[in-house]
């Protein structure tokens, strides 16, 4: 049973399995990987500890037990129930402009309050704000951090079905109207310039500008969203997208008195374990009582040699399961923001979208949100700049910025540690590239560098993808894997708790 | 007599013509122009409102009167001059560091306090901070404005020489020392990076990037600043290069309640002197009594084709001499800085420096440190964008943001006047290159766009360049202009007087 059965009480049914394939589905051999993981059984690994009813006093509450929402309020965007009929009638007879995949990411997004206090998608005197200071100033003086730049484009065509209307409807890839955007604003979507800010680069093969913004229209178009209905993503995932203020109850209900946050978007080794426990060991001595590890492994656009996130949440489960991390005092949540690779200035969104959630402590880690140069052999960002400029990034004073210990495989020790550069020969670093190679070729990593179950679920991934790449068809290459919404369900999500509206 | 000799009050000695021909006298047709210029008659447009004896008390004081300097306090980075021949030998005994024409220019800047309160040439966290929010944090949480990075780049071979020392010094091209850098900290040079946060693009044929990065070192190193002397830089202008402390002490020696600044690297036309004439009306019908204005030519690097430092400083002065500006509620000075040519960001620098300089209201144009694309047919930036960053940037809250209204041609009236929109075909835009072709071809612009005699002064600069151009000599294209200097002197300036060091 999962985390969002347990947040929605005793009193409430569990969610089922999902009785319709995942998006990911398609490819056959990853079938099995899938079944075996969401198939209901052995998922004790996420069971938070149970308070019982007298916990959920507090729940949906969404109250800013350790840290408030910037902006002094969780944004919610969702219609009410009981408008939504009237909403979707209102939306129907508003021009509409089709949006794509990653776009009804960011609806989701925006629409739960991840990037409270923004209310839409930018206007252009947010945009030059996120663009230019990567904070927005708000009435009173202060200042947020707002380091994305949340836009939507349309094209020209799309404008002039606009005309003067200062709202619209937003369609979905699937046909569905998910949205309306009120009071619009339409300005210029200088796609070269939004790119040099953003990613400090301008050179061909960025994933996030190849995939959302290469083809995008020339226009931007801002606006106060209203979501008709949450979003859904039917991939069998749905109960652990958990929002801001359902994350907020939750640890409310659990009493805690610290929640340190951990973005990721690979698979969980050893050495993250260790830096965790360590993380969770230093609070207790710093005199917290119950600090929770919110694991919130990234759910969005991911490149296409990330490891997908139905098998990340696999791994991450049996990483729970064999006891890497404790599962009383962790909670595995899916982050659904799409994943720019925007280094020092994404990992700023990271940590304030998780500040939003309830985090006061934020794990940085080493090149946070970096890759690798797209055209040449280096780092696109220094590894050391996330944390750095994460450290002095405005508005995010009230965040504790815990930087990340890097842990290698020690092989006098067998396992892996905290580096230690007095005895550097000791060390083994494992990247990504070599446990991909590893996984794929079928040789084992060092004993102590994963736990088993965890990466047999890898193992057994990079096989399927061997098997695609095997098969004669060229229509199936590894990059269609498709793990974004294919259809988004309207139906309220009866199995979850509600929770206060603002 | 010039601004600087006022400055001085009527107890010191007026300064004389420059004896030697100054950096750009090389191209000969141009000497006649500079002759006229500088020769010491006519200046009386330049002449400010005499105060007598009286006005000097305040002299020197440096006083936040209308406006506190970033930081609370003046920066003032140059030796006192007791502790100059011991620094100098201090220096002679340090690793040495060559730095560029451009590198010099931002010594001076940096020393004089325009960039208070940054101390030196910027630390990787000054850097990065910078570069992400355009602004640092002070240690009392506050932001001040810092848009540019101020940066000095050396190479692999400097570095090495530097190798554990923490203090450099730093070797002009002229082979005099004229600074160290202490407690010195070397990080990397990612080029690409930098450009294109700085710029919003990385095409190739920005002018700043071609002049003083694209072939700079591969290091960054930052450090605190001490000038061994104030810069000279011999050109005949030094006079007009007022500190940011001389400027306050002016302002306060006249008594201005108001000071409205006029950033500008081209000629003054008649539509530009309608909007600040009608800036101090504005300014009188709020309440002023003695706004001043504060022309301030942009003196450092400027791109090739824009009209050299020499050629406007003559041109400025006309219009003064003919009356287009009020002589009397004008102070013109050299403001030291190179141009970026980088807009939105570039304003905030702009801006924030005059604000150092005492100024309270800064007048922002249409596409502020703007230019064409150098690669596509548009310009770098959306026009309006400066002005809105700027409106909205973190540390210039306390300065007053003057939006330029647009004037033009306005042939039913025969006059530089504010655009109309209801009457869109009355007005002739007279853009630069317009204006260059006039002037080239000798072809006089409409009567009322610029006053005579600093129509004259362009005509004549151009009819120079093409005398250079028609030189069989390939050895003087117009590129070779030199407006730098050539060689420091580094002479007390026994004329100028002494102001308050912090």
């Amino acid at each position: 049973m999962a985390v969002a059965k347990l947040l929605a009480g005793p009193a409430t049914a569990a969610i089922s399995a999902p009785t319709t394939a995942p998006a990911r589905a398609k490819p056959v051999a990853a079938v099995s990987l899938r079944n075996s993981l969401y198939a209901g059984s052995g998922l004790r690994g996420f069971a938070p500890a149970r308070r019982g009813a007298a916990g959920m006093a507090r729940r949906g509450a969404a109250k800013a037990s350790l840290i408030e929402p910037d902006g002094g309020r969780l944004v919610d965007l969702v219609v009410p129930e009981a408008a939504r009929a009237a909403r979707r009638a209102e939306a129907e007879g508003l021009p509409k402009v089709p949006i794509g995949e990653v776009d009804l990411e960011w609806v989701d997004v925006i629409g739960n309050g991840w990037a409270s206090p923004l209310r839409g998608f930018m206007r252009e005197h947010e945009y030059l704000q996120s663009l230019h200071f990567n904070s927005l100033r708000l009435d009173d003086g202060s200042f947020v951090n707002m380091s994305l730049p949340f836009v939507l484009a349309i094209n020209e065509s799309d404008k002039a079905a606009i005309g003067g209307s200062s709202d619209v409807a937003l369609l979905a890839p699937s046909g569905d109207l998910v949205a309306i955007l009120r009071g619009v604003e339409i300005y210029r979507h200088n796609k070269e310039e939004r790119i040099a800010r953003t990613w400090g680069t301008t050179a061909s093969g960025l994933p996030y500008v190849e995939k959302a913004i290469e083809r995008a229209g020339e226009w931007l178009i801002g606006g106060d969203l209203e979501l008709l209905e949450p979003i859904k993503y039917n991939d069998g995932l749905d109960q652990y997208r958990l929002t801001p203020a359902k994350l907020r109850a939750e640890f409310d209900r659990r009493g805690a008195d610290a929640v340190f946050a951990f973005q990721l978007r690979n698979p969980v080794h050893n050495g993250h374990a260790l830096l965790m426990n360590d993380t969770r060991r230093r609070l207790l001595e710093q005199g917290f009582k119950n600090p929770l590890l919110l694991l919130h492994p990234l759910g969005g656009f991911t490149k296409p040699d990330d490891v997908p996130l139905d098998v990340r949440m696999e791994q991450h489960r049996k990483v729970l399961e064999e006891g890497v991390l404790d599962p009383e005092t962790t909670i595995v949540a899916i982050f659904p923001s799409p994943m720019h690779y925007a280094g020092p200035t994404e990992v700023q969104w990271h940590a304030k979208a998780r500040l939003n959630a309830g985090a006061n402590f934020y794990i940085v880690g080493r090149d946070p949100a970096g890759m690798g140069h797209p055209l040449e052999n280096r780092d696109l960002y220094d590894p050391d700049h996330g944390k750095k400029v994460l450290s002095m990034a405005p508005g995010l004073e009230k965040l504790n910025i815990l930087p990340f210990k890097v842990a290698a495989y020690d092989t006098s020790q067998g396992k892996m540690a905290f580096f230690d550069p007095s005895r550097t020969k000791d060390f083994l670093f494992i990247s990504g590239t070599k446990m991909r190679t590893y996984a794929r070729t079928g040789e084992n990593p060092p004993d102590g560098f994963m736990c088993p179950g965890g990466w047999e679920v890898l193992v057994n991934y990079y096989k399927s993808l061997q098997a695609e790449e095997s098969t004669p068809s060229p229509r199936t290459p590894v990059t269609v894997i498709k793990r974004l919404p294919e259809k988004i369900v309207l139906k309220p999500p009866e199995h979850l708790p509600s929770v206060h509206r603002s």
